[in-house]
């Protein structure tokens, strides 16, 4: 018999038997200390000293810190974007940052931050309504029309990321200030929502809640947050939820507004696959819409199976959720997901175009590729890596982070793209920007950077007690499941207040050897499990050393390199050097008809700028390099004090004149050959130059 | 001094001095006779047996036929497809099925089409109000809202086929019953739109009715019909010619309709490139939106500068509508045209995506490539061969007659495409269908054949009046450009009544010989020139027999080899052998990422279908040929007593599994080779089978 414990170190909260055990990341990154000079370690400084405070100052000048003592501000009277007023996302950045800034407190204290914060919470708390409701818009701007619009008006998109801003809050500060008012919000939502009758059938036009609520629920147990989640994602999609109708018609009719009236997001009247309520998702065969809403969505799904199957709460029907899961995550990743980690081509809808619709550029046919969208994938990867520890979740996550996101965020921490094209073009050349009017994304690549410990790895302790015919014998164990490599310490303690700690130092993402230590007391009957990622694009190449033994064993299951707890005994000291670090060219799958070749080494894509290769004029559309003529180069290099691979290959670019409609097809001439210089696509934008970049080249 | 005079040999109607000259392709096509078994001959003879009675019948079960009778019919209640109702075009579907019913008449009496015509105009004329108004939709369905949508409601390209009905009708049966009903309403027109004060600034949502009107100001010397058109033409897109506003966003809130409130056909609110009135024409950089829109629109500005160019109604800004003209066909031609002669990648406006963008499928980014638009292009061509004799219009318009166009009818000329993509797909196979609920394609075909002389050749012939220090001397000259080839006979006669005619023989387009009798009076003054298309395909490749000398030159201007009126006084019997039938492989252009390969042969554009090549299970997205290392065979075929040259063959399927995302690029592997075999696409999807095809395939 065994019983499945999870360790629960720093909660403050619920502790009786309705305390439901934790899922992740929210439970191991306060554990993970980084050190060393590793570009992950660099980027949280640079956030922690650069980044939390610029985006303070912005909140500050564009009024969104003193929003909630609900004074007016001119930009509520801005009607450009209807039916999206300028100031609706103002809630969710508040608490995006603020989330972000705690996740960094509690690694370090920072004065300036901290007041922030409190400020805030105050004027969150002196802002919510008697009976629990709290909105900027509806309090503020159209008092009397709340949710009137859940379709369109992120009402409850706002009211998630509150509460996750509280639950980090509580975790830090150690108060129900802020978790308390968030509390009553929810309450008065699942007052209003739910199945009972008067309730609507409603759910939110932008998913995030879901997931914000199961947060929620695993902090303080509350059954009504669990409850609420779970009827938002198993109503979505009903197609005559609300008085036999699709609740977003039901509600627009009730708007009075007309079916041909719609956002422009929307292509056609009544497109509801752009927010994922086209049908139920367990019917949902392909991932459709809004990326960064699928994402989400697809998260606080995984969050609801991660509950089932940690026994907190049953699911009857956990098998088909899963599947759905499988499903959505096998189409993004296999047809609809670019070599960067980023997901959506289509600008109109922020979102996912038809399968193997994969342009690189917006005048090639489209690329959207939200910085958001990746965060929301790793999330969704994060949580997948939980029900089933299979390394192609972890392969997908290790490729938004070091590319899409990492590569979101200059290198001073003060310019941020929101879109992440894999070529610029006259119309949209390769830069960055302060701040966006709807600036989701900035605050949210903080705030994955502070809780990135949590994508790092993941533990569990078990309790076994093994009744051997009559003799019982208890013993603890302990399991770590590393999918991330970098220098970072994670640190925990048992239920029985045993300390364990695996700290691993490593140049990844440069080279491929990693030195692991793990510390626990000695001689006692903990059993310690490390399991190992094996990336894919390493094709299996590693070296384990010690090695294993038949007294020792180490077996390799779904892509993780299992350390039994003998090995650990045996070799609380190990490293593993895992291969691939050779460059490699990458290719998008054939049916996108991209036929293009990417120069990668390890984890990290490349891409070929202006700076670097001068004489280029019109975004590299010409260019051509041979994966098999020509051999690459590394090179050192170092910029700003942070060390980079670049490479060095040979290239030509072709002459595309002389065609003409219905005339020969002509050889593809070799027009100029070039020496090439490629550097992380994480790392353009950084050095000036013209803004001409491209990371997939013509194959011969 | 020279005076040009134009042939006018039918019409009757003015003949005083405001009397234009006439234009084309209405100058030519009732001149020609076609002869032989040429494909176009056969097309033709399929259409006048099989097609238009076909249409007739469906005419009168659909509905359509009786609809001037002014009895309600229940598709009237039905709003499926807002703000277009089904029965919209009803005016137009009979006004071109009887234009192009009486195009057949004039070649040959069928009483059941002559009695139908005869049957439909008199419900026309019947249902005209006192006023002159006459629109299906606004005089039962929604009486009393007349020009309350002139954007989206086709009045007035209900209108504009009415008139080229009407000029058919009277050009034919030599009366003006129908005539004057178009006229009528054409002047009620002009007193309602227009600049002067208390006119409305409008022009309509989609064009056509501009080149109508110009046919009519042709046909009648109207010259309201002319001012009408220009306005409408000038008006076009202007920001704010309605009381300071756009005249669409004017109607738009007097209809009480909000922004956001469009069309599904409007991707944005107010996306007015979607019929071309998003700026003045003039302005227009690129040729966007609704593909049969900008082809109709451009058509009609054409019209506008070919009566500039002749005389007969000077315009100031001619230079300026020649290079907008010259700019929009140049975007097309090189930037936004199929290998096919179709155009329009987007399904959702029925039109053209950004430069270079041209899936061949649906499921491939988009494809849609309507029938109607390369009908469109071709009337475009012709006008534009009419301004400056340059073969590349002629080209583009054989392309779309022998591809496109040629193969939206089955060759049993009772089933269509709307749609005719390169490529099928699941979703869409290769297949064709009787009608459509809009059914502007089938008549619009019939049309097209039916005026077909119109575009095979120009004529035109002038008084030369030579003042040689005061020996005045007259004599006159024909001068004939062939555009196409084909079996047929152009004949007509001069101001002074000499009887002209130029008969050519060949069996193009499978072979390029082509033999031509010049017939004409002996020993007159008469001097003639002839022109001779040299088609780019053949790379300036030809034979002419005899051959030019000095003293009977022939020499290449602009891709027609002109041939003097020394020669043809010499050599009234001629042949011309053009090069270029050997089977070769097209390429779409480098830009548009399609790195395929296409058989062609002549002008005529090849496929594969899964009838010739059963082992196909998935529209031929995998195979490959080389252009290089195979030799490609004839086949001559038959197939329902017409000839066709078939090609063969190899090439070989690619395999495509073992992807993965971020793994290292594979070298495409051979997988089985194929002998294959390829058809025209024209004569794709008439034996049957599972409807898979596909133009272009994989270069290796």
């Amino acid at each position: 018999m065994r019983v499945d414990l999870e360790l629960s170190s720093r909660e403050p909260g619920p502790r009786d038997s309705d305390k439901p055990r934790e899922t992740n990341p929210q439970s191991t990154f306060t554990h993970t200390t980084f050190n060393g000079q590793s570009i992950l370690a660099a980027t949280r400084n640079i956030i922690s000293k650069n980044t939390l405070q610029f985006q303070l100052g912005l909140l500050k000048s564009t009024g969104r810190y003193d929003c909630f003592k609900l004074k007016w501000h001119p930009i509520y009277d801005d009607h450009r974007f209807w039916p999206v007023p300028p100031h609706l996302f103002w809630d969710s950045d508040l608490a995006k940052w603020m989330e972000a800034a705690i996740y960094f407190l509690s690694h370090q204290y920072d004065a300036e931050l901290d007041q922030a914060v409190k400020h805030i919470v105050d004027t969150i708390r002196s802002a919510q309504r008697e009976d629990g409701y709290l909105n900027l818009h509806y309090i503020l701007v159209e008092p009397g029309k709340r949710w009137t619009n859940i379709r369109d008006m992120h009402e409850m998109y706002n009211a998630g990321h509150l509460i996750e801003a509280a639950i980090a809050h509580h975790d830090h500060y150690k108060t129900d200030d802020f978790l308390s008012v968030v509390t009553k919000y929810v309450h008065l939502l699942h007052a209003n929502f739910g199945p009972g009758p008067g309730q609507r059938k409603a759910y939110p036009g932008h998913p995030e809640i879901e997931l914000a609520l199961l947060r929620l629920y695993k902090t303080t147990g509350d059954v009504k947050a669990y409850e609420l989640a779970r009827f938002f994602l198993a109503e979505r999609g009903n197609p005559t939820g609300q008085d036999g109708q699709h609740y977003y018609d039901w509600e627009m009719v009730r708007r009075g507004e007309e079916e041909h009236k719609r956002p422009n997001s929307y292509p056609m009247s009544r497109d509801y696959w752009y927010c994922q309520a086209h049908k139920p998702i367990l019917e949902q065969e392909s991932i459709e819409g809004h990326a960064v809403r699928a994402t989400y969505l697809l998260t606080g799904v995984a969050d609801l199976v991660c509950l089932h199957k940690d026994g907190t709460q049953p699911l009857a029907d956990a098998e088909e959720w899963t599947a759905a899961l499988h499903r959505l995550w096998d189409n993004m990743t296999t047809k609809k997901m670019y070599l960067t980690g980023s997901i959506g081509a289509m600008a109109q809808w922020e979102g996912f175009g038809i399968d193997y619709f994969l342009p690189q550029a917006p005048d090639e046919g489209g690329c959207y590729a939200e910085t958001c969208a990746s965060i929301g994938a790793m999330m969704l990867a994060e949580r997948l890596l939980y029900l089933e520890l299979d390394s192609r979740y972890a392969d997908v996550m290790e490729l938004c982070l070091y590319n899409t996101v990492m590569g979101s965020m200059s290198r001073a921490g003060k310019a941020f793209t929101y879109e992440n094209y894999l070529a610029s073009c006259s119309g949209h050349l390769s830069r960055r920007e302060e701040w966006f009017e709807c600036s989701c994304c900035p605050p949210n690549v903080s705030r994955l950077f502070g809780s990135l410990g949590g994508y790092i790895w993941h533990f569990r302790t078990n309790d076994e007690i093994s009744d051997d015919g009559g003799h019982v014998e208890e013993e603890e164990s302990a399991h770590i499941n590393v999918h991330l490599y970098t220098s970072a310490k994670l640190e925990f303690k048992t239920p029985r207040g045993r300390t364990v700690s695996l700290e691993q130092k490593t140049n990844w993402p440069w080279e491929g050897n990693v030195m692991f230590t793990l510390t626990q007391p000695r001689a006692t009957s903990l059993r310690t499990t490390v399991r190992l990622r094996i990336p894919s694009w390493s094709r299996g190449a590693y070296v384990l050393t010690p090695s294993a033994s038949p007294e020792t064993p180490a077996a390799l299951e779904k892509g993780y390199l299992v350390l039994s707890s003998e090995y650990i005994a045996a070799n609380p000291s190990f490293s593993l050097a895992i291969g691939g670090f050779e460059p490699r060219f990458i290719a998008p799958h054939p049916r996108t008809n991209q036929r293009t070749l990417t120069l990668a080494r390890g984890p990290i894509v490349y891409c070929v700028e202006d700076v670097d290769n001068g004489w280029e004029e019109d975004h590299f559309k010409d260019l051509v390099v041979d994966d098999k003529a020509l051999p690459v180069a590394e090179e050192e290099r170092e910029w700003g004090g942070e060390r980079y691979v670049a490479l060095r290959a040979r290239g030509w670019t072709r002459n595309v004149g002389g065609w003409e409609l219905g005339g020969r097809a002509q050889d593809e001439e070799k027009g100029v050959e070039r020496d090439l210089v490629f550097v992380p696509y994480y790392f353009r934008g950084n050095r000036g130059g013209k803004g001409h970049m491209r990371v997939g080249l013509l194959r011969p």
